[in-house]
């Protein structure tokens, strides 16, 4: 099924804006499968020369399995390393799986250690030893080091490679020794400032010693307002300390405050990128991003989510079935009742997902939760008036009821404001308990929704009808 | 409602990682509130003295709008610019409202241009030509080009500050004229290299010139691999560009190709969010981040889309009115028919979310169209039998009654399956059409498995067991 064809060529690159600025084409995927499956292999070379790194990886990504194979023996193992570093994490680990451990050990070894570590923490335990036996011991401890903080934590994140410069230095010392050191690397855009314990202090941008005169000193002209990110912490807060003071770079710190690596700005996008994939695919009821993910994966994947929907859906059905000697009289209760549960749902979801996001970009926190109840139980008051208003005229009309129109105008006003009431309390109850509030909020919320809606309708119609 | 007391104190900021990093604590808003509220007002300056912008901006949207406007008095021009510019745009244009064109302009001019647009293109078209008649002429001139692109272009999102090199210079005259030059800003971390004719032919990381040697040409040591931005690219392909590349700045050209300004990543992650935030909102069916939103202007945010699933309710309810005589003499019908729908309703946000990523991050293109539809109606019609195996038993015991347990399991089948088919070829169709895939996708699918699953239980219900 996920091996058929060129079938994932991205068309949309070419009639867009990206055209020339985004290397993956209609055409380039089909080429390269063409000369995969004709067999003209030594065409496959001249076709991904020049390609960067991360349109190699999407290149990889749009092909089938076995094509995939085909063409990674044509990527030289340099860049390579930073393919595979692009790859999303479905694709990598087949591709890994297949990889012998002194090909992986070499592609390791071309990466930076955040990059190494992302790599390496990916592979099951066996494949994780075999390869840190394979690499040099100097790399083989950072990564072990790496690894034994937190996964998601900032330690997995940063670079080991920091540009430090004692605090009592002046900008002149500074220059020279940026211009003669061979270690250091070509590019960097801060440097971080440290004390004689290793603590930073300041951080520095590169332009700004070299437009400060050679004798004055870099705590004269560093940013002091730095926010040492602590080596544990986790990757969201850090995420969002990156977007709340705008950084691009931060240094970490461990548990006694030493500067220990630093994390760029690059790194944090893809966790945001990560954090939003998450949340929007909790909220659906997806476990996880499963676009490249084979059939069964996929099944087994949405299966748990949606039993637990079955499960609420039993229960509003056992609603229902109180009420049946009702529905078997005014067989019009049954007829409408969808709509009352429906407009419930729909109105809750809406409250929820707004609440969900505001707790993930801290507008909200618990102590805010008064004002937001307040107030979204009241947008699903008035709300619910409206629709009830609407609605009860549409039933009267329809049913020549004006009483049935009034039972229904009643429990829509009664559920919307259940609604509100439910898409706040039940993400704020998570987020209180320390639970994920986007993961399951879903399912509460149409399980209330649901109940409320077919109990109010159905209970006030067989106690007012019959 | 908005107005009432420090009800959103960020009480978790203190009790996680965050302490110490993050400026805004619950003590802090409290303090602030109880300054204004006690009439001391002389304790507000110290009490915010030292906070980031970005902190004093969180602070100010966690108060009310009256002490909100209170303290503003106490923040000091030069650092009210770059507060306004961290704010929410809600809590932006109620403050921008109140203030005088006068402290507008002053606040603008300590802004660099790309946000001094993003706050002067919020204002309506009166104010903004008051505005522009209020600040010097030459920056006037710069607003009103960066205006003239289209909204969320690369244009407004543009610095035009740049540091632009001649490609002819060595390594030595590069680092003089950094040095000397009193117009250049302090802190930058690229130069743009640019042949005569002013158009971008490589970009060069100041760490890099510095360690290269005096006589080098910059042509030898820049960066070939550039990708320039055209000004008038649409926002979310920027941000594609700085994701794909990991990109920390990025030269802006006009339509000739010559160098008019350049990205920087913060500004492409603030756009992320805004298209996350955008997303995630508009599969729910709220059309705006409406948090800080009062509730009249949340109530109408929310009408339309609930408008919009009345109708399809009413459809749906349509669909079983048509087969109210098989639900007067079986009730179990009635009983069981949410369940049927539910399911499928569910089952398709699940294909339909993963689509919309999909589509949204490029995984996914037209082209890809015939291997996600048939994966994903794969994976529904797996999951539709387990669930039909699951249902049909459980209906079986229930109601004593096999073939109604056959009824149900059988539309089982059907809906997921058709949940899977419309979940990926309507957002497929809405984005061939030209349309977001996003915003209009879960009426029509749900729709879609509301009608499908009634239709299908009941009429195979009155069919077989009548």
């Amino acid at each position: 099924m996920t091996e058929t064809g060129p079938g994932t060529v991205p068309e949309t690159a070419e009639r867009d804006d990206l055209e020339g600025l985004y290397g993956v084409t209609g055409e380039l995927v089909d080429a390269v499968y063409d000369a995969v499956h004709e067999n003209r292999r030594e065409a496959i070379a001249p076709l991904i020369a020049g390609l960067h790194e991360a349109d190699l990886a999407d290149l990889l990504e749009h092909l089938g399995s076995a094509d995939r194979a085909v063409v990674v023996e044509h990527i030289p193992d340099d860049i390579f390393a930073e393919v595979v570093s692009h790859l999303d994490e479905t694709v990598r680990e087949e591709l890994l799986e297949k990889l012998d451990t002194r090909r992986l050990a070499a592609v390791v070894a071309e990466l930076e250690t955040d990059d190494a570590v992302d790599l390496i923490e990916d592979l099951d335990e066996e494949d994780q030893r075999e390869l840190l036996d394979a690499v040099p011991a100097g790399d083989r401890l950072l990564y072990e080091e790496a690894l034994a903080w937190p996964e998601y934590s900032a330690g997995r994140l940063m670079r080991r490679e920091v540009v430090a410069i004692p605090s009592m230095w002046t900008v002149g010392e500074t220059i020279d020794f940026m211009r003669s050191d061979t270690e250091l690397p070509d590019d960097f855009y801060n440097l971080v400032v440290v004390d004689p314990a290793h603590k930073p202090v300041g951080t520095l941008p590169v332009s700004r010693v070299l437009r400060s005169s050679r004798p004055e000193l870099l705590t004269a002209i560093m940013n002091e307002d730095i926010r040492p990110i602590p080596v544990t912490m986790d990757q969201e807060d850090v995420a969002f300390l990156f977007r709340q003071y705008a950084m691009v770079e931060g240094p970490v710190v461990d548990e006694a405050g030493r500067l220990v690596g630093v994390i760029t700005v690059d790194d944090v996008v893809e966790v945001m990128e990560e954090e939003h994939e998450d949340d929007i695919l909790k909220l659906a009821g997806v476990g996880e991003d499963d676009y490249y993910s084979a059939v069964m994966a996929t099944t087994r994947s949405r299966f748990s989510w949606l039993l637990v929907n079955l499960f609420t859906a039993i229960a509003a059905s056992g609603v229902i079935a109180f009420f049946d000697a009702a529905i078997e009289k005014v067989v019009a209760l049954a007829v409408l009742m969808p709509i009352v549960a429906s407009m419930g749902g729909n109105a809750g979801t809406q409250t929820l997902t707004v609440t969900v996001r505001a707790l993930a970009t801290r507008e909200l926190s618990p102590g805010g939760t008064l004002r937001a109840v307040a107030k979204e139980s009241l947008v699903g008051l008035i709300n619910g008036v409206v629709f009830a208003v609407l609605m009860g005229v549409i039933t009267w009309t329809w049913f020549a009821d004006p009483i049935l129109g009034g039972v229904l105008a009643t429990a829509m006003v009664a559920n919307l404001l259940i609604a509100g009431l439910a898409g706040t309390l039940i993400p704020l109850g998570l987020e209180r308990w320390g639970a994920d509030p986007a993961v399951a909020s879903g399912v509460f919320l149409t399980t209330v929704t649901d109940v409320v809606g077919f109990f109010v309708f159905l209970g006030l119609g067989s106690v007012i009808l019959l």
